[in-house]
């Protein structure tokens, strides 16, 4: 009989490839617009959908969600408040989802009933980066409050970015962020990255995310 | 003072417990009281170094500083402002610092000259959790701004630490954080965990983290 020998690490990386490839297929058969959100801890990930759910509810784009946490349901709960259908990942430790668990959180959603999916990454501005979900668009949250710098110091997770949300800009007045220079960092790991102020707190500009992705979702019917 | 910058790859592939023992005992014979400083992105690891390093030289305990990020020396720089010497170490890609990391960096420091090491790791809540260094404490940074729920979210972060210090209280009037929420939390998973609010940015309470440092630096000369 022969022996096979796997290598692990390798092959982590080509069958995740594999599977988001087939999860970006089923999406696309049932015309799902998929967003992947990402960020560090506590940078607001969750209290941006629950801003903006309502406002892509008033534009009849319809939503499900998928929250990965490495434990514990407190994003779920929250979200479920929104009257859309979550699925709660918890990872048991790991600190990113991978492919599988987005095809076994799709396999939980009535596909039919839903335009737009979120995936809620686990908390965390490095490892979710290294791993391909299938969705259509990479959207990261990093909070005034965490400083300037953050996209130098964490370049992978901005250069896989299409859209970065900085949120907490209600506290501009008692933190001291430049935003031109955050921009610049992260304008040279992604030129085309489309940035976003944001308070997920207030509400403010969350309708120019909102806009964002109904143009998304309309140029994907168009082709 | 100068600022050594190590490069690591990221395949270093190591026994990674036998080099933290191995990294355990080098700073041992130097009498050398050593601290993991842990926390997300953002959380204010390098500030609370800041204001923590001037109170120790105030105390005649001489500090020195292993940075570790993924990318870019801001850290670095930051502290070698202090008089202190600091060596940088990059992960390249990697979202935690391992015991070879560490390995490096004390070989590149002058360890008769120290008797307090500062770890500063990669800014994440989750996989430097996972990895020994060989460090005498293990000290977790969550801000206020990230939400009360964190030890329940990030629950392997917090059980393996002995400190955990709240950062950021100067917010306290303009988000609204329960201080005690978050002490239940991290208390079920270690009931003998410390907990020192702080802020980084006035310097309030920073001497009751400098205070606690020096008791565990006098019992360990006592033992």
């Amino acid at each position: 009989m022969t022996l096979k020998k796997i290598e692990i690490g390798e092959n982590l990386f080509v069958k995740n490839d594999e599977i988001a490839a087939e999860n970006r297929k089923v999406l696309k058969e049932h015309n799902i617009f998929s967003i992947n959100l990402m960020g560090g801890p506590g940078s607001g990930k969750t209290a941006i959908l629950e801003k903006l759910i309502p406002q892509m509810k008033k534009r009849k784009i319809s939503c499900g969600v998928i929250e990965g946490d490495i434990a514990g349901t407190f994003d779920g709960e929250r979200i479920s408040q929104l009257d859309v259908p979550v699925v709660q990942i918890n990872t048991g430790g790991a600190c990113h989802l991978e492919a599988m668990m987005i095809k076994k959180g799709i396999e939980n959603l009535a596909l039919s009933e839903i335009k737009l999916l979120f995936v809620e990454n686990v908390g965390n501005l490095v490892c979710p980066a290294e791993f391909k979900l299938g969705v259509d668009c990479n959207v990261t949250v990093s909070s005034i409050t965490e400083g300037e710098e953050k996209p130098a110091k964490y370049p992978l997770m901005f250069s896989i970015s299409d859209v970065v949300i900085i949120n907490k800009i209600d506290l501009s007045e008692v933190v001291g962020f430049n935003i031109d220079r955050f921009t610049d960092y992260a304008k040279k790991l992604k030129s085309g990255i489309v940035i976003i102020p944001m308070s997920a707190k207030t509400g403010e500009n969350v309708e120019l995310f909102a806009d964002y992705i109904e143009k998304r979702i309309l140029n994907n019917e168009k082709n």
